[in-house]
C-alpha cells in the first residue's frame, strides 16, 4: 500500500527487496496451522547461528504469555529462533497459557535443535481464549518440515501470517555500507491495527548479519524505536502483546564498533523502522489515508514529537481527513493539549502545500485545493511554531466508518 | 435523553424541573440571533445583585478570546451576567476577535446598567471564523429586550441556545435543606461534543442563590468539578472554550459557613454536576448509548478514577459497546495502561450483573444475556481490582458510524 512511498535511499543505504531473511544466515518460513482458517497464520524466523537478542515490550500491566516469557530470552541475550502466531494473543486466559506459551518454546527447540531458551514467542488476535494447541502444534510441524526441508524463502507469506486486521505485509530490508564492509538489516512487522489509542499489537522483528554487542545494539534498537514506532502509537499506551525483537547473528563479520559505524547503522535502522512505522500507520484499521504531521520551529525535538502525535491521535482531526475538511481549529486546538506553550501569533498550518493560517491568523486559501491536499494518499500536516529550531513527525490514520464497523464487530 | 436515569435525591437535596433561574433572583433570557439559522443560539443569564463569581476554565494553550477576557472578571471576583453564544467559539481567529469579545461585554453591559467587568461571555461553536457581529448586535438587543420587559422565563429555551452538535438540553436544578435554612442551585451546561479525546466545548453556568464567600466557593466548585466534568474528558485534553461558571448571589440570606453547611452544600453541588456529566456523556457526538465505568477495589481513588476514565476513553471499548460485544478483554488491556500495577488473579469484570472474568479467568457466560446488558440505554462496566477498598466511576459513550459522520462533514 505505501511501498511507493519510500524515500529514495541514503547513500550508504539501499534498499532491497525482501525481508528478515536477507541477512546472511537467517530463514524464514509460513504455515497454515489454522487458528485462521485459510491463510498462513504462523511464522518462524531461524538464525543458522545464535544471535544477539534485544527487545522492547509492552508498557501495558497485562502483559501476554509470550511477552513473559520472551523477556527472559531478552534479558539472557542469545537467540536462534522467533515463533509467531497471529489469531490469538494468548493473553489473560489463565495459567493454562503459560504452560501451552511453554510448550511451544520446548516443541520448537526440540525441532530446531537448539536449547528452548534460544527460542523467542510472540502472539497477535483476540485476548482471553486459550491456544487451540491441535492446531498450534500442526503448525509447528509444517514449520518444522519446512525448515528441515530449507525450503526456499517464505518472507511474505511469514508477512501475511503475522496480520490480523492489518491488510499488507510490512517487509523491508536494506543494505549499509560501512567503511569496514557491507551489512544487511531486514524488517518483517504487523501493525497495531488502530494505531492509537491503545491495544491494537504491534509486532516488529529486526535481523542483521552485523556483529553488534548486546549493550550497543540494545541502545541502537531504543533509539530507532523512540524516532519510529513511537511515533505510531502514544508512549504509555499499548496493548497486552507489543514486542519489538532484533537478533544480530554476525554472519557478515563485520562489526559495528567504531563511532562511524555506529552512528551510519544507527541511521539506517531508525530510516527502516520509520519506513516500517509508517505503513503501519497507513495500514491502521479501517484507514483510507496516512496522516504525517510535522511539527517544525519547536524549541524542543522533545515539544515537537508530542505535538506530533497529539495531531495525529486526535479523533476529530482523523476524522476530518477521513472527510477531506481542512479543518485547522482541530489542529491548532489538539497542538494546545501537549507539550510547551507558544505564541499563537507565531503559530502556522498547511496542509501539504495549502497554507491554512498563517502567524495566528486564518488564511482565506482556496477550498478545492485545500481539498484536494486532504485527498491524496498521503496526507501531510505542517504546523511551524516559530519558537525554535527543531522538528519532529509522527504518523497516523484517518477514523473512518469502516474502522467503527471493525471494532464493533471484532469479537462475536 | 437521560433525565430519566437520575438517581433518587437525597434526604436534604430534592430536585425542583427548572434552571439557572430556579434559585431566588436570577433570571435567564434567550434569542434567535441568526448565528446558527432557524434556532436560538445566544442565552443571557441574570442575577439582580453582584454574585459572587468562582470559575474554572480549559487547560489548552490555545484559549478563545472570551476565555482571556471572562478570566478576568472571575479573578476580580464579582459578576452580574454571562452572556452566550453557540456557532462560533471566537478563538484563533486574529485580533479582532479580542475587539469583537470587548465590544459584546460593553454593549450588554451598557443594556444591562452595570459595569463591564461584571459581565462575563462564553462562546462555542467553530474555530477561526470572524464573529458574524451584525449578527450577534442583533441577538444581544433581543435579549435586551426580554431582560427590559421581564419576559416569562427562559430556562428551556436558554438550555437549547447554547447547544452545537449535542440534542438535549442540559438544565437541571435543585434545593438543599441547611440548618441555616433552604438555597437552591440551577446548573445549563453543553456537551463536550465529543466527550473524548479532547477539543469539544464543554460549557457549564451554575447559580445559587446561598451567600457563599469566594474562597469558599472556589474550593467548592472545584471539588464537585474533579468528582464530575473530570470524570467524562480527560485532564488535561481541552478544547480552547471549555468554561465552567458559578454564581452566588445570596438571594435566600443563608450563608455557608458552617463545617455542616459546607459539606452538605458540596455533597449536593456535586451530586448535581454529576448528573449533569452524565448528561452530557449520553449525548456525546453521535451517541446510542451512555457508558458508566465504576472501578472497585481500587487501593486509592486516584487510581479508580484513572482506570475507569482510561476505560471509556478508549475507542476499541467505545466501539464493542456500540457494537454490543462483551470484549473483557479491551476492558483489561485499557486498565493496563495507566495507574497503579495489580495482581491479575485478582481482577474481575462484569458487564451490568453479567460476569465476564473472575479473577483473573474468563467466565463461560450466557452471551444472550451480555448481549442484553450491553445494549441497555446505560451499560455499566464494573471492574474489581480486588486490591483496597476504594471506587470511582467515569462516564462516556458509544463510539458510532453516526460520530465519524458529524465529525467528517461539520466544517464544510
Amino acid at each position: 500500500m505505501f511501498n511507493e512511498v519510500i524515500e529514495p535511499p541514503l547513500s550508504h543505504m539501499s534498499w532491497i527487496e525482501g525481508s528478515v531473511d536477507i541477512p546472511a544466515g537467517f530463514a524464514v518460513f509460513a504455515a497454515e496451522s489454522g487458528i485462521i482458517a485459510g491463510r498462513p497464520d504462523m511464522a518462524l524466523i531461524w538464525s543458522t547461528r545464535p544471535a544477539v537478542i534485544s527487545g522492547l515490550f509492552t508498557t501495558n500491566q497485562v502483559k501476554a504469555w509470550p511477552v513473559l516469557l520472551t523477556r527472559k530470552t531478552v534479558e539472557r541475550g542469545l537467540c536462534q529462533a522467533i515463533i509467531v502466531n497471529a489469531g490469538n494473543a494468548n493473553a489473560a486466559n489463565g495459567p493454562e497459557g503459560e504452560r501451552d506459551a511453554k510448550w511451544i518454546q520446548n516443541r520448537t527447540a526440540d525441532g530446531l535443535k537448539v536449547p528452548s531458551r534460544y527460542v523467542a514467542l510472540a502472539s497477535t488476535g483476540v485476548i482471553g481464549v486459550p491456544l487451540p494447541m491441535n492446531k498450534v502444534s500442526l503448525g509447528i510441524d509444517t514449520l518444522l518440515e519446512h525448515w528441515n526441508a530449507n525450503a526456499p524463502a517464505g518472507g511474505k507469506m511469514a508477512g501475511e501470517a503475522i496480520l490480523t486486521t492489518d491488510q499488507v505485509p510490512k517487509i523491508l530490508a536494506a543494505e549499509i555500507e560501512l567503511p569496514e564492509g557491507r551489512v544487511r538489516l531486514g524488517v518483517m512487522a504487523k501493525g497495531s491495527g488502530m494505531i492509537h489509542p491503545n491495544m491494537g499489537t504491534m509486532l516488529a522483528f529486526i535481523t542483521t548479519d552485523a556483529d553488534v554487542e548486546k549493550p550497543v545494539q540494545d541502545e541502537l534498537l531504543r533509539h530507532a524505536v523512540d524516532g519510529s514506532f513511537h511515533r505510531v502509537s502514544v508512549d504509555g499506551d499499548s496493548s497486552t502483546n507489543d514486542t519489538v525483537l532484533m537478533l544480530a547473528n554476525k554472519s557478515s563479520h563485520v562489526s559495528i564498533k567504531t563511532t562511524e559505524a555506529i552512528s551510519r547503522f544507527q541511521y539506517a535502522l531508525t530510516h527502516l523502522l520509520r519506513q516500517t512505522a509508517r505503513m503501519i500507520a497507513a495500514d491502521g484499521e479501517g484507514a483510507s489515508r496516512l496522516v504525517t504531521c510535522r511539527i517544525e520551529g519547536a524549541a524542543s525535538g522533545t515539544d515537537a514529537a508530542q505535538k506530533a502525535r497529539a495531531v495525529v491521535r486526535s479523533n476529530l482531526v482523523k476524522a476530518a481527513v477521513y472527510g477531506q475538511d481542512p479543518n485547522w481549529g482541530r489542529i491548532l486546538a489538539a497542538i494546545g493539549t501537549v507539550g510547551d506553550p507558544f505564541e499563537m501569533d507565531r503559530v502556522s498550518i498547511a496542509v501539504g502545500l495549502v497554507d491554512l493560517f498563517r502567524h495566528g491568523v486564518p488564511v482565506a486559501f482556496d477550498e478545492t485545493q485545500a481539498k484536494a491536499a486532504m485527498g491524496l494518499h498521503e496526507v501531510v500536516i505542517v504546523v511551524d511554531l516559530g519558537q525554535g529550531s527543531c522538528s519532529e513527525e509522527a504518523w497516523g490514520c484517518d477514523l473512518t466508518h469502516r474502522y467503527v464497523e471493525i471494532n464493533a464487530q471484532y469479537r462475536t
